[in-house]
């Protein structure tokens, strides 16, 4: 199993850089402040389709062969990758099937149709997502595109740590939230191999905490039924994932539902800007860990933006 | 009476640039898509207290004289000028005293009390607030920084539309809501004062359309008991801001609840930023009148982004 290094991550982002936005890195007085130290905010809210997905998905379509492109990608997601994989699919003029929970919000699933990608719907559940794929893979002779155990989608994840840093080298820590950890994959694998000393910290919810107790007890457990506001960061972790986040990552710290919440209403109120729960992880951690953060310089990858309005947690 | 001009802004920019946020100027090639036409938003949502109200308050507060600066500054509001003006006093070491009515937003009131002025509450009737504001004047000897009719604070408003200009010169129209006048008294001069061919077009809730009334009827008609999801726009013009939007505004549109809430939605999912109720009317105006928009360049000011989470119209 080939790891990720940073010269992918460059590789990567050489390729996707005509398709993406430069998303700005921004900071508040006020909430640097409040939390004495110095934040600066990696916006992927402002990135195509409200989220970094669409720099893994944009990365895999591109990394495709012409015939693996006549026959169109296929992948399962709770929502940002399948609307993400959508959008450079149809960008590339490549056909996409998206298997999808029956209970994503409503704004992903219009999303994802508004791209022009075919849904299919399945139950809300790991092996049924995986059973959908693989018949429309036999079906069609489609290329899975999974939205985080994929190497190439890995290293498109990375680019938006590699962007921050090129804005702020100064850091002392990078924080990006995990879910399946592909986004973890590539900011750790990005932060480490550009600088060592910069403390790599992973955020996660105290109720979907597989990756915090995987990382402490060094085998790779699952969630269950997860049950968190953070519904980015539901799905678990994979081999492929696990092995590059024990490489690179220093420490992973949870954060309770409340704090998630507070910290997102608190971004939208101080900032003005959109994040949704699983970005707002990443605050979560620091309100809950002043002592670790204290005085840093620490940089935030914020996920996206794409929330619910109707269904909102506060 | 002397009516502010180009050159005025030009010298309120130079004296308030090193206290104020240079905004940023965003577009979204989404909403360009749903309106066929090229938007820049010129975002005062991120503007220090999180209004262009802090303009037109740093503009008036740094106009005082030391010995009026020793007494303190004094004004009514509905909230964003409360919350600017105190900032602003705060800034510069000067007492504030804020008039508010008893009914607006916590989050406004919180915001005022954060900045370290004194609060005086009033029933929510302009009368009120008047007779409030002037026994505090006479009791102090503070200085009245009135929220829209004060010469200094047009001034200072009319920098939002500078900077807009300086960014994107080569717009055809350029768009700002109409409340009491304030703002778009700064924004009309401004932009006839650059470049008369730029078409300067107001916003007005519907249920608040004093300024349409007064502007077409050619007789100052102050609205009576207004109700509309856009709480900054309650207020009447003055005589002295109704004599420069006749002098330099070419139109007055008006937009339904409707239009206002859905297009708050809309750029809230789209550009992943937070705008209030009364920044929405400027792009309400196009949903509702595409044909005097297709097509054209349009500058828009977004007012500012102090939205109560708890109380969403949608």
């Amino acid at each position: 199993m080939r790891l990720p290094e940073l010269a992918d991550i460059q590789a990567a982002h050489s390729r996707i850089k005509p398709f993406i936005h430069q998303t700005p890195v921004m900071s508040s007085q006020q909430l640097n402040g409040l939390f004495d130290c110095d934040l600066f905010f990696k916006c992927e809210n402002f990135q195509k389709i409200g989220a970094f997905k669409f720099r893994g998905a944009t990365n895999a379509v591109l990394s495709l062969t012409a015939e693996e492109k006549s026959k169109g990608v296929v992948t399962h997601s709770s929502g940002n990758h399948a609307a993400a994989l959508a959008l450079a699919a149809r960008m590339n003029g490549v056909k996409a099937n998206i298997v999808m929970p029956d209970n994503a919000p409503v704004v992903k699933k219009n999303a994802v149709i508004g791209y022009g990608a075919e849904i299919t719907f399945c139950k809300p559940t790991l092996q049924a997502r995986e059973e959908t794929t693989r018949m429309i893979m036999e079906k069609t002779g489609a290329t899975l595109v999974h939205p985080y155990d994929n190497f190439n989608v890995i290293c498109g994840q990375g680019t938006a740590a590699l962007e921050l840093l090129q804005e702020k080298s100064d850091l002392a820590i990078v924080i990006a939230p995990i879910g399946g950890g592909g986004l973890m994959s590539g900011t750790s694998t990005c932060v480490k191999g550009i600088n060592k000393g910069i403390q790599v910290i992973g955020a996660e919810p105290l109720n979907a905490n597989d990756a915090y107790i995987s990382f402490t007890t060094g085998k790779l457990t699952p969630s269950v039924n997860p049950l968190t506001v953070a519904d980015g960061l539901l799905t678990s972790l994979s081999e492929l994932t696990f092995s590059i986040i024990r490489r690179n990552v220093d420490k992973i710290l949870t954060a309770k539902e409340d704090s998630i919440i507070d910290c997102m209403l608190l971004v939208w109120e101080r900032m003005k800007i959109i994040i949704e729960p699983s970005s707002a992880t990443v605050l979560a951690i620091i309100k809950e860990n002043p002592d670790v953060f204290r005085g840093k310089k620490i940089g935030l990858i914020i996920s996206g933006g794409n929330v619910d309005f109707r269904k909102l947690p506060f």
